[in-house]
Order: structure tokens, then sequence, then C-alpha cells
């Protein structure tokens, strides 16, 4: 079981003074931090084996797509700690056994797969040496996964902010930040860049109902950062863009076809479709590890559904009588000609760029 | 002070065994659903002055423009039963401080001020009569206003049904359903008319953050009545068109401008946005007491700006980090090109048609 400590993570990968998951120096255990507590309780969670990690990413304690890819990765070291005194056969098996419940999890974001699936590579090139040797060349390819994925968003950053315009407002949906990622974020670190280069730029956070992303970790963390941000509802969002209160909208993903099609939090292809109408930017910022060329369009990619009861109570508050159903689709398809450029560590492409810039 | 009381609406002219607003018998007292309390607890408050009423309006324990429109009629006869003892000149001037303070409970619904006019223009003419006589007579009056909504309502909802197709899907946004009118509703009359004409429908409702009157009120009101409903977050919607889930939305009016253009709750623009890029029809259900020929377009409609606290905090549970604050405009304006049909009880109307149609 998992238990709920103070931990300061220092010095943390993720570069802040928070971090959605870390790996204890000695490799034996996971930290996550609790994100369905935030903002009113800062903790983080304690996990010794795979399977808990496996079971908190499907819980949501960890959430982002980026930010489960690093999850599952220090699952994997967890896993090959336990599996340190089998013999090569049996160790590769375990490993594999745990990677396949780690990589079901969650079925939509790409980089829980990705991750999972270049751990199991270095399983296999490594099975033959000695269980401590494994464990640490398997918590150094998890830790290289994080420094990466961090590293990604810097760059994916400098080259979204570009785009930003020198003074306004960006409208952002969900919570694409450091606590959805490694750290520094996608779409908030194309922000983060932006301020960093000396843009005045104030975000209009969607709350992202049904699990308040927005309002709970987006607006967290751009108010520790001191930059001006508000809460709205999502059905506000076209509101502000028919005012032209918006200059440009940045969401993140969590996956994206081959085609340039994105999956990224229910409610983002509802603000395409806006920004479109409305004639304003909508960009995504995303790893490579978040690009899934063999799925080959949206259609393709299955979109998890969730219980409605998430939808039905916040906190102890039961919003829908009883006998009635919410639907819960926990993420949409966007289709790429709503988007206006995808920004990765590999530079700014045009949606249907993609299979190309993948050489 | 008003008081909760369990009280039972019969007969009410709501015609359903709920009532979002009745006078007592006697004239002397009003009875408003406490829709804040919905769907946990059905209970009504008690008023007997029309500031009462009225502050009852501004808090929200009664909402929907046409029950609005009732709410302030009946608030209109407490204060003629307050001023009984007055002479004629004293009488007048005491019901149109009681009507001002009345008509500024709420800013953007127009029925508010349609209703006070209309009791006001009844009290000059029966200023001279005694006080009992004119109480009963501004009694009877309210009255009629209350039986001429609900009948209204059946009026637009059988012609708004025509329009439905025979099976399928509507969805609906906040609540224009009973709990907004006198009684039936308008978009959720619509809805009740094509059920009742035998049109196999079920109903998409959107929670409508932040005050959630599609997930407390609507979902109660057809769950009710035995119509098949689910909730959806206002971010969904797009999703589903997207899915060609829905055949058509609906959804009531806070007050409609001369050129067409519709307040209504915030949402509704962004909904008629998506149903214009998915080719699904967006009509509009309101009693003619909500079209307002003296504002000439939406840009003149006043918008009502409440508190970041009403978006910020769900029951007990704050949704917000410290220190951010959230935006809440609690309407937003649909330009009448995005507008397929307007139902009132004068017809089906193109928004373009409202001034002709006014004679």
């Amino acid at each position: 079981m998992s238990t709920l400590v103070p931990w300061a993570p220092a010095p943390a990968l993720s570069g802040a003074r928070y971090s959605a998951a870390e790996l204890s120096a000695e490799g034996d255990r996971v930290f996550l931090l609790e994100q369905r507590l935030l903002p009113r309780r800062e903790v983080y969670c304690t996990y010794t084996t795979s399977d808990e990690v496996a079971e908190a990413i499907r819980a949501m304690v960890v959430r982002g797509a980026p930010a489960i890819g690093v999850a599952a990765a220090y699952a994997m070291v967890l896993a090959s700690h336990a599996a340190r005194g089998l013999d090569p056969a049996a160790y590769v098996a375990a490993l594999r056994a745990a990677g396949d419940r780690v990589a079901a999890s969650r079925p939509t974001a790409v980089n829980l797969a990705w991750a999972v699936r270049r751990c199991l590579q270095r399983v296999d090139a490594h099975a033959a040496q000695d269980g401590p040797a494994r464990h640490a060349d398997l918590a150094d390819l998890a830790r290289a996964i994080h420094r990466e994925d961090v590293e990604a968003c810097r760059v994916m950053g400098r080259i979204g902010a570009l785009h930003l315009p020198d003074e306004g407002t960006v409208l952002t949906h969900c919570n694409a930040g450091a606590l959805a990622t490694g750290g520094y974020g996608t779409a908030l670190g194309v922000i983060r860049a932006g301020v960093e280069a000396g843009k005045r730029l104030r975000v209009l956070a969607d709350e992202t109902r049904p699990y308040l992303q927005g309002a709970r970790l987006t607006a967290w963390e751009l108010h520790e950062d001191g930059i001006p941000v508000e809460v709205i509802t999502d059905s506000m969002a076209a509101h502000f863009l028919g005012r032209g209160e918006v200059g440009a909208i940045v969401v993140g993903a969590d996956r994206i076809a081959r085609n340039g099609d994105v999956a990224n939090k229910i409610g983002t292809y509802g603000l395409a479709c806006l920004a479109h109408v409305h004639g304003v930017p909508f960009y995504v910022a995303a790893p490579w590890s978040t690009v899934d060329l063999a799925t080959p369009d949206g259609a393709a990619i299955p979109i998890e559904e969730r219980s409605s009861e998430e939808v039905a109570r916040i906190g102890d508050v039961v919003l829908l009588p009883e006998g009635v159903r919410a639907r819960h689709p926990a993420f949409d398809v966007t289709p790429a000609r709503l988007v206006t450029a995808i920004f990765t560590e590999r530079g700014e492409l045009a949606p249907g760029d993609l299979a190309r810039a993948a050489g």
C-alpha cells in the first residue's frame, strides 16, 4: 500500500520544487505527488511495487501523458528490483508481465506503452547481468527518460513561445504542465518559455471538468510561478474567444496519430472547433514520445471511458439525482485540420508532416 | 426571513407536482422551490415581502427567465398587500419603488422587468380602489401571468416538437424546464411535447457549470417524467456532436434582442458554434415576454457578472488554489445567424423576423 509522506524531492529531476514522479536514490521506491489532493494538500505517495504504481496511474494519482510515461519507467525499476534474484529467463518473463500490467493501466496515452517498451528493450539487453547491475541499469534508463522529457519540454517550449503574442492572453485546457510531465510542461512549458523570453502573457485556464485539472493543477502551477492566471468554466471559452480576448490556445496531447489527429483531454476538440470559428491559432505541444506512428488516425485511438461516478460527484457533493447517470469519455480526438501547429522537441511541425519528420 | 417548508403546491398553477413559484390562496405569501437544494432536497421557501422575493431572485433560489418573471409578479402582489392601507398616490409610489427593487435583482433576463411593468400598469389603473380590491386585482393579474406562461410553454412546445426527429438524441443546456418557467418548460417543453407526440427521444443534458442546473435540475425534471436523460460535462458536447449522436440542440433564453441575438446561460454561444460546425439545428424556445424589442442587438444586452466564489466552490469543496480567481460571466450572447429557429407561443420564427412578428 502507498503511504502519504510530505516528501520534498531534493534534488528532483523535475527541475522544480515539486515533481509528479521521482525515484528514490536506491531505486527501490517511487514517489508520486498525490495530484487528486492538490491544491489543498501537497503530499507524496510512496510505492514499492510496479503493480502499486500501475494502480496509482489508473486511479489518477499521477496523470498527464508524459508524466505517466515517467511513472511507468519508474514502475519498471521497481519490477526489476523485485526480480533481482531471478535467473535471466525468469527475470525477462517477470519484467514483461509487469510491463503488460503497467501498460494496461490507462489506454489512451501512448507514452505509457512507449516507456514500458523502452524499458523492456533494455531488459532484453541486460538480462544476463546480475540482479543489482540490471536494477541499476534500468534505474539509469528511467532517470534518463525523466531527464529527456524535461529537456524535450524546454525545447518545445522555446519553439512554441515564438508563436505566442508579445502581450496577451493564452487559453489552455486541462493541465499540460510540470505536473503532467517530467517537469516544466508541454503547453505550460510553451507559456513559461514565453514569459521567460519577456512576453507579457496571462492565462485563461479551463477548469476542465470532470477532474478539474485546470482549476486545481494549472492554476496552482502558474500561480506558484507568478504567471497571471484566471480560471474559467469550460463553457466560458467561447464567450472570451468571441470577445477577442484570446490570442492563442495551447494544449497538450495524450496521443498523436500518424496523420496528425490529436487525442487529448475531453473538451479539447470543442476548443479546437471554437478556435477555428474565431480564427485563433490552436497549438498542440507534446514530446515526440506522444506521437504514435503505428496509429494511422484518430479513429484508431482508443478513447478511455471512465465511470459515471467521477462526473456525478465532487468531493462529498453528489451532483446528479438518484437514478441518473453521466457519460464519461475521458478524451476526445481533434482532427489534424483544426491544429495550427504541433510543437515537439524535434521542431515545429504541421500536423500532416509527422510521418516525414519521423524520418 | 424565509422559512423552509415541505409545501406541496396543490393545486399548483405550474401543472406539475412541483412549482418554481406559487402564491398563497390569500395572496399574502410567496412560495419558491429552493432550487439550490435540488436534487438533494425538495423544499419551499416562504416569503411575505417583495424585497425578500427580490433577494431570493438575486441569490438564485429561483432562476430561469420566465420563472423569475412569475416570481416578480408575485412579489408585486406582496407589495400591494403591504401597501393596502395607503392612499392612492402613496400606494402607487410604494408599488413603483418595490417594482424598481424587484426589477434590479438580476440584469439579464428581461422577463423580470416585463412582469414588473405589467403589474405597474395595473397598479395605475386600480390605484383608486380600496386596499383589498387592489390587492385582489394584482393577485389575479399575477396568477394570469403565471397561467399564460405555462400555456405559452405548451404552445411553443407543440410547435417546436414538430422539428425534432421521431427518434434520437436532443442536447440541452442549463435548465429551461418547468423549474425555469411557470411550468412545463421552454426547451424542455419542446422535448416533453415531442415525447407526448410519440417521439422516442433521449436527452443529453449539459451539466452547466458553475451552477450545475443541467445536472441538478434538468436531469431531475426529466427523470421524474420518465424521459431518458444522461448528463455530460459541458466540455463533452463537441465529442458527441462529432460522433453524430446529437440530432438537435434546444435551449431557452434570458433575453432575445430585436435582431434575433439571444442571451442565455453561459455556454450557449459555444454550443451554437458547435452546432454550426457540425450541421446540427440549434433551436431557441422562449415565451414572447423574453423578446426585448427595445434592445437592438446582443451587444446592448447587459451580461451579469457574478462572483468568482460561485465558480471556485462546489458545496464545501474549494476548487481553486488560494490567491487565484475565476471569471464568471453568467450569460453569453448567441448571434442570430447561428440560431436555426425561435419557438414562441406566437409561432416558429426566423431570428430575423422578430420585429415583423411583433406587428
